[in-house]
Parts: structure tokens; C-alpha cells; sequence
């Protein structure tokens, strides 16, 4: 058995089919090399888009701009006017666009290397001219019962919000629509309020993958009861063990989004944070269900098992009533077909009907006992 | 075996029996779509009346005045005069009603949607000229063994309280009798103790609920103890689920009265806050009951399953004892039943007898060890 | 199975035997109607004595007059002369007469509602002219293994100290003999003292339950080394829910004593403080052995499965061994025993010998394999 | 089965062996009566010494006496001397004697009172004068695999440390050996580093004891992988409960060192902090090995519970291939061997050799079987 | 069987293969007596180099210098001079050297006392003119699965950081290499910058170690799912294990670093306390994930049993079916082996084949059942 040995190139991992087994998504296979300085910019994921894609949009209350970008030059003339400008990146292999952007804009390097880390816990930090979130979206796909975390990047500053995702993604669409509609809220807002709104899109879909867990969940709850099989309890152990990855998506972003909404970010206003808070409150609400998703997990694991142990007892019993009763009317028929000369008992011509009804009594009488031991 | 996809539509599940399965009255099944915009008003319930009813009591220490009321707009002349009016609402999904309400009484677009979506956490928010409470109410179905919870929303600004109730109700009406009552404490109080006695008779209710639990937990213990069956197992497994609904109803209601006790929300008067307390303090023992309450059921699924086993036990005994003793014993008579020509013993003539005795002995043997060892 | 329904009339669990099961103890069976008026003065919990008996004891450092009183009029004198009046009421169904007395001295409703509520939680709350203590005394039921709670509630004031007991007890009888001695410290100190030294016989107390427990479970774990029946580890089980009792009472209340500690309460002086530190810490070495004690039960329960699964083993090796030893030879024997006309071993006159030869020498064949295996 | 009654007299506990069980040294058998006024002085342990010794080192940086005193009234011309003394007494049952030192050098009754009850939790309490410190000595009996906690009372003022031990022990001699040499630390600093000194002998002896318990904790996970008996598995319970012991010693002695180094104790002066904090350490870093090792405990036990289901699973499964061989074979023996009048079958000549044959194609296709499905 | 004793020498240990056992690993075999002065210096751990190596690196923004050091005098020229000069010392056993340091740069005894027990906790503490900080460097020895732990003791001062290794590493190579890049930030930072680039190295290490534990997990994940064996089982219990000893490296590891991050300590700079966030959230993000792993590898363990009792179940199934069909069988095919004289039924035509049908057809019966209950 070939084991992945500490000098093999890493390479060997990069093709591996991300979400194959849970442990893959836990354990980020690549990783900057140890020691290496502070803020190596290297994209420690799975590259997931062929081509790096820069989509703009550019805003205030009474004009909006939106255009694909080719080039990352393009976006410097909007970011600095004192419009709203975002800018959304898919795609994080094209280091020099990204190293880039961030010395223009004065992004810090650590603040790049968390952005290009795709296993980086979600987190706020606040910097001089802006201030970084890393997000996680989820997805679960319904043929593996697996949950998918891809992250998402924003830098916030004064006029820009640069958002980076790891592949093309919609999920960001229904706030595209909301900018184009002249009277939303969106428009007249700043910088902060459309992170929000970007943050609120991805915690909204949260409750989406809780749900499609929820149904998957009540098909496995039903299988146990009515036919629990090892699969139906290895698919339960299986999705107690995806919602780990739900877990480590929320638990910190709680976190983050507290510290927002308890105003300890500068770049957040005011009026921003009541709707802040409403997004944290979603936070908390996504991980109590959560918790209370594993308990439930959990319960249906031990039910089956119970189950398990209920069916065997059965067949047990089954087996201990036959043998108990047969046993030992086979000794007595074995006895009488022995060969010796001098067995008086052959002889007597009622012997064999009184050892039919003697055999009938016992049977009978153990049968009695089963009965009144509650094993029939 | 068909699997809810993602693009089903969501009415597939509005129509499920609510309450069927505890994931359905965990997880949402019902939401805005992710990423529409904050405070889009949506009912994310199952709809559990035909018609809104509005009810309105209205009174001050000296008059009081009680109606129903055929639409919102009745209700203003006396939301907005000196005196403490209380305005209920029963049945949530007439959206422009409350829409208008809210625009009527500057309430927050997500203190509507908290009201409007079935699933929120209980929490109060402070905001200008109001506060807003979630709060669930909770009933024991004794039929099916499950708790549901109902959620009860409350606007409480200067002179009016608004609740909104998901459908009719009577929780409410020991308060109405007492507000009826021109001596009652309730007439001389402003809207923030009209606030807390509603809350408190939610609260007060969470207790009978208990009762009715701990009856049910009686009979299934006794169960277990008389005759540990799967279906008792099972029952358990349920009612222990059930007490997830109540933890995830209180747990947030304990934090959310605590900050009203600690005086956070400013609208609570001083004078109120003793009263405040005492309902905070009713929802910490209502936790510290439920968590005894899980604990109890889990020994009890400790008992079941060492009854089951110890059953096994007995069970495998009697089949060891059986088949220890005649398995050997019927060898030795088919030992004597062969055809070989030459078996001097076969015509000895006290050789039957003796191994007649010579059984006897052997099973006596055997029982006096199965009895040494404890096995009888 | 006739169930109790909602519909049922409360009484039905008042004559229950009080402390037939743990549920009961936990779960409050008689309650205020919930949303009736905050301070309804109901007594809710089983009547223990027939009669209200109200003693009293008022105190300087120079005189002491120890008295019964027939009615609760009699005490006023002393209550507001300047000496420490102690007035003890055991009973508490006679709600006129506790009515009437926090009229007289201003007891807050919600303080007089949970001294009566005989399921209130542990606590201390502080009004304007006095506190008000709850304290549960346990009790150790040695015939049926069970704790027991009794509720005492102390309101103490400037010159006064009122408790309020479920039954006649003796738990306070050494504070009055401390009292009557002339030389005692209790004699010169105020009423705060006096509460301390209460509430200090009642944790003493716990102590004694803590060892009549420990006993209990020297007892018990003797028994399941020794011989492990189901008896025994119901026992346990039983054990391990009691001290859950315990439990409930001694968190609130280390909470409790730890504000007074801290000062929290302004009636309690600084002089005082130093003992209520005691008695706090005595509170958490009770919560410390109870949790230890819960853990040593779970590993008395841990050790007694494993002796269970231990001896089971025992049996089905002793099955094993003797089943595949004997069904072969059986086999043989049988086969030997068939009535084919053409078996040409059966004729010949060393096959019953070699038969036999073989046969043992197949059994100990096996018994060393057996015995290479470990399972003899 | 005689139980032991709340009537018995305590005297009956006293006289059993101390550490017999765990429950013995966790729950105090002996106290003072429920009630009894606060500072009562008895000594509620097992007289462990016949005598009472007292011995006392005086020193500065200059000089140093050391001797035995035959009373204790001999001490006070040190303790009231300029000098450092350190008064040590060993044994505790001289009441007399202890209240006599309490009374002249005002050491409060509740000190006294913690210091003569052998289960008062570890602690430090700020008194006028001096500091109060309780602290468990542990030791290992390597015969029985228990541990045993002796308490340590340490009343440290301004130039006396009175030190109180249950018996004569060796632990401080190495403090001793350090006073006598001239040059070190300890001579030039106050009574203080003294306390420290005696506290930090104390605690690294923890780390002997975790190293006696590693030990054996190796031992017994050799032989569980080695060989799982039942006793191994006792003695790792047995094992996993002495570490509770410990744990009831270190925690709170961790929180009262954590006092002592935040500089909550006046008596502590700012230079001895920084040793205080080492010490405080140390009970950290004993807390954190001894729920690391509790973890590895737990997981030994999960192994030999599997390592048992294992064998049980090769018994079951080889009984499984004996049967389910033989017993087909068996009766088609047994179908021969009847004694019908007509059955062709047994006058033909091949019948016999054809009927061996198919016997050993079923037991073979059997045995293919079982080979198949692994259990072979 | 031979027990460590107490009396035995402690070199006994010294010679034990480190890392045999996960608790060796945990528990010090070698330790200072007990009682010995603070800031004893002995080298608490196993000696694992012959030689003391020290390395100097002496650079400022302009210059760098890199030498070996034959002696430690030879250092103090570059340490006291204005560039930051770090000194690695790898090798702690020869005391005096180490010692000599210690006087040189007022290096506190405790400080020493920490870098020489390879025990210590992971830890920073401040004094006058430098910090100390304890950290441990894991491995992963691919050949025995286990993680082992060398500890890095560091004294950052202001213009030198000594280093202390257990043995020669390259952990700090890609360090040097930076150093020696002139355009590299931390040729500009000053020595606490140089303190956080060593700490980073080693904490970018853990990730190694996680995808290390990772890539095994997933092989015996797979060979549970495959074919679960009790090599396997053993295999996870043991990797479960081993994931302690980096929860015992992280824990306090993330503590001090959030003392760091907090500017605790007065020698870390505004400027690097960004870096140092950023550490302390990589040491978070190792404790998340080895949470999560513990989790995973528990939930494979209860897949191993469940997949276990399954075969189990299997197998009694095939037995019972066996036993229940044939020993019914054979009982009659033994009755009509009976020799008696008087049994009519032998004497009938056809009472065989009426026997053979009858046989066959409880047989089906018995299928049939079987089929039905779900058994095949």
C-alpha cells in the first residue's frame, strides 16, 4: 500500500477530486512552503476557472455603469472617483493581476495572502485605507450529499469594494439586480452597506443548504425506521460529518460579524450596523441550527442502532427457541436409536406413542416458559 | 427514490403537514430568496388562518375600551392617543396590511421581517420610537407527542403595543381579563408592562408544556422498567428531539430578557424591570428544567438499553445451558447408534444403563458448574 | 393507556405520593394559571402539615424570649421593636395569613409568590427594606434512595428575619440553641448574621447527603464487582438521577450567595461577608463532589456493562467450544449410524476402534487450537 | 444487607480505611453537626499521627536556628521576632493547642476552622494580618494504584509561617536543606518566598505522581493490547477515577494561585510574584496532563472494549463455520440413518460413496462460502 | 510482573526509545527534585544531539555576517553591538554554558529553568530587557504515526534573539535564507520582527503536519469503508491519540500569541503586532482544524463499530438460519431412527417419501418466513 510520503511533490494532491472525503476539505493540501516570508502571494486552492474575470460596477444614487472588464488597469479610473465602484474578481490563479491590485490600492500583503488562501478562516481585519473579509459560500451537492465551501475575499475601502471568488459564482446576482433598480436602498448607501448586502446574499444561502440537509436528513430518518440498512447509516454518518464543514464556515464568521456590528471597524457606519447586526443574528441562527442539526444526526444514529440490536435480538431469540426446544427432543430420538442388546424400553409396545406425547409435553412446556418469559 | 432537488418549487413543501418531523420545525422551509434585498416582507410560514383578525383593547387606568377591528386603519386614532392601546393581530400573510402598519408607525423594515419570518430567533432590538420582541409560543401536541412553537412578534413604542400572532390564539386572554379587572396593577402601567405581561403569560405556558412533558416521560419510564419495547424506545428517542424545540425557543428568550432586565432597552421603565427579572429568572429555570429533562431521558435510553441487552444476556444462557448439556449427550447416543459389526460394548448387558447413569452424571455435572458460575 | 390529557383537573397529580419519580421532583405539578397577574399568591406545591405553626425568637446580646405564637398579629411588636425578632412559619397553604403579613411589612408580591412557589429556583433579590433568600433543604430518603427538596424562603429585614418553611423541621434547632446561649457570637451580631447562620445549618446539610449518597454508592459498587445484576445497576441509575436533585438546588444557589458575597445585596455588612464567603465556598465544594460523584456513577455504570458484556463472553466461549467440538463428532457418529446396505468400513473390525482413535484425537486437536487462541 | 442508617454514629466511618474507595476520599465522613456555629474547631480527618511535633526554623540572611519544640508556647518569642520563622506542625488533632496558637496570634476562626477540616478545598483567603493557603499534598500508593491528598495549611504573615500537616512528611525537608545554605535565595527574602517555596515542594510533586500514574497507564495498555482481561480493564477504571483525585486537588489551587500571582493577597510582594506565576504554571501544565491523560484512559478503555468485541466476533464467527458445516450434514446422516421399510435410496451400491462425495462438495462450497465473505 | 517503583533511578527512563508511547510523550520522565530552588537548571528532556552547534547571524539592513560559534563567549561582541544579532544554540544539555549566558544577558533563572525542561508549556513572559517565548516545533514520523514535539525556547531582546533547540534543525532555514536576501523586509525590522519570523516557521509547520495526519486518515478512512480490520481500528485509536499532543503544543501556543497580539508584551512593536495577529490566527485556524479532525476520526470510529456489529449481525444470521431449518429436520429424521419395535409408521409405503415432502415443505415454510421478516 503506497503511502503519500512527506517527500512526494505536492503536486500529487492538486489533482485530486476536491471533496472526495470530508478530510480533503478540512486540511488545505497546499501551502505556502514553511518559513516562506510573510505575504508569499501564492494561490493555495484548487484552480477552478481557466480564466480570471473582472466584472465592474459603478454607482450612486443617480447613475450606474456595469462592464466586463479585460483588463485589471481598466478599474483604477473608477475605484478613485468618488463613485461606489465594485469590483468582483473570478478567479484567484493570476498572481500578478492580484499583486498588482494590491500595491495600487495599498492592500496589505498579508490581507492578499488571506484572500489567496483558500482554506483562511473567515475573518474581519481592519486596515489604514480599508478593511478585509473572508467569507465562506457554501454549496451542497445533492449527488455526493457533500457540502462545498468556496471563499470569498472583500476588500472595503473609502470607494471601492473588490470582491474575489474562486470561480464564476451567481450567487452575488440578486444584489447586481438591486443596483440596477434606481430606487434601492443600495444606491444611496456607500461602500459598507454594499458589503453588507454582499455579505447578507452569501449567509441568506446558509439557510438554503440547511434546508436541502433538512430534507436529506428526513429521508434518512425514514429509511431508519423502516429499513435500516448499513448504507442509510453510513449516509447519516456522512452528513453528520458535512456539517463540520457548515460549522467552520459559521462559527468564525459569527465572530467577524460581530466584532462589525459591535462597531470595532472604523469603515462601518453607523446606520450600517443595525443591518449588520441583522446578518449576525442570521449568523447565530444558522449555527443553533446547525447544533441542533447534529443532535438530531446524532439521535437517528443511535435509533438505528438501537434498530440494530432490536433485529439481532430477534433473530436470537428465534435461534435459542428452535435450539431449545429441538435440542433435546433430538437427544431422546438419538437415544432410542441406539443399538444395544439390552434395551428393555424397545420392546414395550406403548413406549413409542408415550415418547411422542412425552416429546409433545416439552415441547409444549417450554413453549409455556417462552411465553411467560416474553420471548414470543 | 425521488430527491428534493434545488429546482423544485418551493410550494412542494408548503403544503407538507407542518410538524410531521422535527428537521421541518427546525429548518426553515420557507425564505426570501437569498440576496433580496434586507426587509423584503415575505410570510416564510406555513399560513394557519384564512383571515387576519384585528383586535384592539385600548385603556387607562380610569376607562377601557375593547373592540375588533375590520381594518388597520381603524386602529390609528387610538395607537396615537394618550392612552395605552393594544393592537393583536392574528395571521401574518396579508403582507400590504402590515406593510402599511409599518409605514404608519416608522417600524423598521427588519423588525417587519423578523415579524413576518416564522423561523427567527427570540430577541429584542431597540430601535427609536419602539422595541421589538420575538418571542415563541410553545404547545405540547399529546396526540403525536410533539411541541410547536408559534411565534408571537410585539412592537412596543410609547402608547401602543402591536402583536402579531400566527394565528388565533387564547394565550393572551388571561391578560385581557385582567385588563378588564378596573383594580388590576395592568390598568395603572404603561405599554412596557402590558409588554411583559404578555411575554410572561408565554412564558407561564412554557411551564404547563414541561408538565405535560414529565407526564409523558412517567409513563415511558415505567415502560422501560415493565416492558422495554422498540416502540417505548422509540417514543423516547421522539420526546427527547422534542425538547430540542423548547431549548432553541428559550435559550435566546433568556438572553433577550435578560438584556430588558439589565435595563439595555430604554423604553422598560425602572419600575418594570423587577417584573422583568422575575419573568428572566422563570425562563432560567425553564432551562435548567429542560436540561434535567434531557438528561433524565438520556438515562432512561441508558436503562432501556441495558434492560434490552440484560434480556439478550438471559436469553443466550438459557441456549448455552440447553445446548452445553445435550449436544454431548446426543453425540454419545449416536456414538451407540452405529452399524460397526464389532461394538463389543453393544452387547454388554449393563452397559445402557450405565450410560444412562453416565449421562445423568455428565449433566449434573454440568449443571452444578453452570450454577457455580452464576448461571443459573 | 389512559393518558393524562390537558383536559384533566389539576388535582389528579396533587395526591400523588410526592417523590415517586425524579420527573416529579423536577417538573412543577401545580402552578398559577399561566398570564394571571404577577404576584398571585398561590401555594404550589403539596401540603405537608396540616396546621401553620409560627415560633419566634427576639434577641439582643442581653435577652432572648423564645415564644409560639397563635396568630401571625402577635409578632408586629417584636418585628419592629429594635432587638432581632426571628419569626419561623412552617406551612404555607394559609395564603391569607402570608398576605396579610407582607402587607404589614412590604413584601413585594413577587417575593411572597416565590416563597410559595415551592418549585422556585435558589436565589437572592433585594427590595428596598429587606432581601429575600430561597434555599432548598435536602433531604436523603434511605428506604428509597431518593433526595428530597425542601423549599425555605427568608425574608430579612433591619430588625426582623422571617422564614418560611414547607414543614416542621429541625435544621434550625442548633441556631436556636446557639441563640439561647448567652455567649454566642449570633446574639451580638443583626439580623444579616442570623440569615447567614440559616442558610449555613442548611448547606452543613448537603454534606450529610453527600456522605448518605457516597455510602449508598460504596454499597453499590461492592455489589457490581461482586455480583452484577440488573437490579443493581437500576440502582445506579436511579443513584445518578438523584443527585441530579442536588444539582438543581446548589448551582442557583452558589450564584445566589456568591452576589451576596460580593456584596451585592446592601443589607448584608461587610463584617458578615467574611462568613457568607464560607458558606459560598462550602456551596462550591458541594458542586465539585456532586460532579465527581456523577462521574465515578457513570464509570460504576461503564464498569458494570463492561462485566455484563464480560460474562457474556464467557458464556458464548463455553457454547462455542462445546457446540464445534461435539457437532462434528456428532457428524461422524451419524454417519456411521445410516442403514446403506454397502459400507464396507462398517465391517471391518478395527473401524470402531480407529473411529473412536480419530475422534478423540479431532476433540483435542481442537482443544489446543482453542487453547493456542486464548479462549480456554 | 445491613445499610448504613442516618441514626449509626459516625464513629463507625472513622475506623474504616482510609482509601479503601474512591467515594472515601471524596466525600468527607466526618464534619461538624449541621449548624454548629461558624469557627466550631474539630478535626474532621483520620487521626493520622499519635503526637502532635512542632518544629521551627528562624532565619535572615545572617543566621538561622532550627529546633523542636516541646510546646507550643515556646514559639512565640520567634514569630514575634524581627526574624523569618517558619513554625511547622504536624498533626492536627490537638485542638487545644491550635486554638491556643489561632487566639494569640488572632488567626481568624474560619482559618482555623479550614485548616483542621481535611476536605476544605485548596485556597488562599486575604485576613488583617496574614494569609490564609490551603493546599493537598498527593502521593501514589504504587501497592493499591490510588492516589491520597494530605492537606497543607499555610498562615503566612509578616515574619511567621505557620505550616499545619496531617502527619510527619518529608516534602518540605528540600526548603529546609536550602534554608540551612547560607547563600541561598530564600535566606534573603521574607516570609512570602517562604510560602512560595512550601508550595512549589507541594506542587512538583505533582509531577511525580503523573509520572508513577504514566507508568502504570503504560503498563496497562501493553496488556490490553497484549492480553484484554477483565482485570486490566477494572484497574483502567480503576485508574481513570484516582486521576479525579488529582484533579480535585489542582483546580482550585490553580485559581487560588492565580490570585496570589495577580497580587489579589497584599502579603505577596510585587518581587515573589514572578515565582508565584512559575507555580501557577505548573498547576496549569498539571491540569493540562491530567485531562490529556483522563483522554488517553478513556481511549485504553475504548480499545480493549473492541479489542473484546473482536474476539467475541472470531468466536461467534467460528462457531458460525462449524455449524452451519455440520449441521446440513448432520441430518442428511441422520435421513439415512431411519429405519423405514421402504428406502430405495440404501440398497443402492453407489449410494453411499455418491452421498460422501456430495457431502463434501456442500462443505466445501460452504467453506468457499465463508472464504468469500471475508470470514475466513 | 516488574513495576516502576519510586526507589528506582531515574536513568532507568532516560534510556526509553522516545515516542514510544503517546504517554511518555505527555508525562516528564525527568524532572528537578521536587523542592529544589527555583531556577534549577537541569535539562529536563532526552538528549538528542552529542554537541552543542551555535550559529550566529548578525545583519542590519545594509550588512550581514553568518558564522558558527565554537564558543558562546564569541557571541557577546555581536550581541551587545547595534545590529540584530540572533544566536541559535542547538543542544541543551551542557548546562554550564547555557548558564554562563543566562549571568552574561540577566537572563531569570525561571526563564532558563523553562528552555531546559522540554516539558514546558508553550508560554511568553516578559522581564526587564527581554521576552522569553516557549514554543514547540512538531514532526510527524511517517513510520509509527506519531507526532512528535521539540521544544524552542527563544530570548528576544532588544538588539539579540537567542534561540535554543533541542537538536539540529532546518525548520529556521527558509529564515536564513530571507536574512540573507538584502532586499528582504526583515532585514529592515528589528529583533521582535526576527522573534515573530522564527515563531511563523514553526507554526507554518503544523499545517504540514495536518495534511500529514490528514493523508493517513483518509488510507484508513477508506480501509474501514473496505475492510475493517482491528489493525485498522487500532490504527485510528492511536492517530486520535497522537492528535493530542498537538492540541497540548497549540492550546497555550494560541494563548501567548494573543498576549503577543495584544501588545502584552512591551518589546513587540506596534508594526509587528499586525504579523503577529496573523500567527495567532494560523495557531486558531490549527486548533479549528484539529478540533474538526478529532471529530472525523470519532465519527470513523463509530463507523468501524457500527460496520463491525453489522458483519456480526451477518453472521448470526447465516447461523440462525442454518440451526433454525436443519435442527428441526434432524429431530424427525432421528425419530425414525429409533429402534423400537412397535412404529407403524416405518412399515408404510409412503411414509418416506411423505416424510422427505414434508421436510421440504417446513423448510420453504421457513424461508418463506425468513424472506419475510427481512433475514435474507
Amino acid at each position: 500500500m503506497p503511502e503519500p510520503g512527506a517527500g512526494e511533490p505536492p503536486d500529487r494532491h492538486r489533482h485530486r477530486l476536491p471533496g472526495r472525503g470530508i478530510v480533503g476539505r478540512i486540511v488545505s493540501r497546499v501551502h505556502k512552503a514553511p518559513g516562506s516570508p510573510p505575504g508569499t502571494l501564492i494561490h493555495t486552492g484548487v484552480r477552478k476557472v481557466d480564466e480570471v474575470r473582472i466584472r465592474l460596477i459603478d454607482f450612486d444614487s443617480d447613475s450606474m455603469e456595469e462592464r466586463t472588464l479585460s483588463s485589471i488597469e481598466e478599474c483604477h479610473g473608477y475605484a478613485e472617483a468618488p463613485r461606489v465602484s465594485w469590483i468582483n474578481i473570478d478567479g484567484l490563479h493570476d498572481i500578478p493581476v492580484i499583486a498588482a491590485l494590491g500595491d495600487r490600492y495599498g492592500i496589505h500583503r498579508l490581507a492578499l495572502e488571506d484572500i489567496l488562501n483558500s482554506h483562511a478562516r473567515p475573518k474581519v481585519e481592519e486596515f489604514d485605507a480599508h478593511f478585509l473579509a473572508i467569507v465562506k459560500m457554501l454549496s451542497f451537492d445533492e449527488e455526493t450529499d457533500s457540502v462545498h465551501a468556496e471563499q470569498v475575499g472583500l476588500i472595503v475601502g473609502e470607494r471601492y469594494v473588490f470582491s474575489f471568488q474562486e470561480r464564476f459564482g451567481d450567487v452575488f446576482e440578486p444584489v447586481r439586480v438591486r443596483i440596477r433598480d434606481e430606487k434601492s436602498r443600495i444606491r444611496t448607501r456607500g461602500t459598507d452597506y454594499l458589503a453588507y448586502a454582499l455579505i447578507d446574499a452569501i449567509v441568506d444561502r446558509y439557510f438554503r443548504i440547511l434546508e436541502q440537509i433538512g430534507d436529506r436528513m428526513e429521508e434518512l430518518e425514514e429509511a431508519v425506521l423502516r429499513d435500516p440498512s448499513v448504507e442509510v447509516m453510513q449516509r447519516i454518518h456522512h452528513l453528520k460529518r458535512e456539517v463540520l464543514v457548515i460549522r467552520r464556515a459559521v462559527w468564525p464568521l459569527r465572530e467577524a460579524l460581530g466584532r462589525l456590528a459591535r462597531g470595532e471597524i472604523k469603515q462601518v457606519k453607523e446606520e450600517t450596523r443595525l443591518f449588520v447586526r441583522d446578518v449576525y443574528e442570521h449568523s447565530v441562527q444558522v449555527i443553533d441550527t446547525v447544533e441542533t442539526l447534529r443532535e438530531v444526526l446524532s439521535s437517528t444514529l443511535d435509533l438505528y442502532m438501537s434498530g440494530v440490536s432490536n433485529r439481532m435480538n430477534e433473530v436470537m431469540k428465534v435461534l435459542t427457541i428452535i435450539a431449545t426446544i429441538f435440542i433435546p427432543l433430538s437427544f431422546f430420538a438419538g437415544l432410542y436409536g441406539m443399538n444395544f442388546d439390552y434395551m428393555p424400553e424397545l420392546h414395550v409396545r406403548w413406549a413409542y406413542p408415550a415418547l411422542l406425547v412425552g416429546m409433545a409435553t416439552v415441547a409444549g412446556a417450554m413453549l409455556w416458559y417462552f411465553r411467560k418469559n416474553g420471548w414470543l
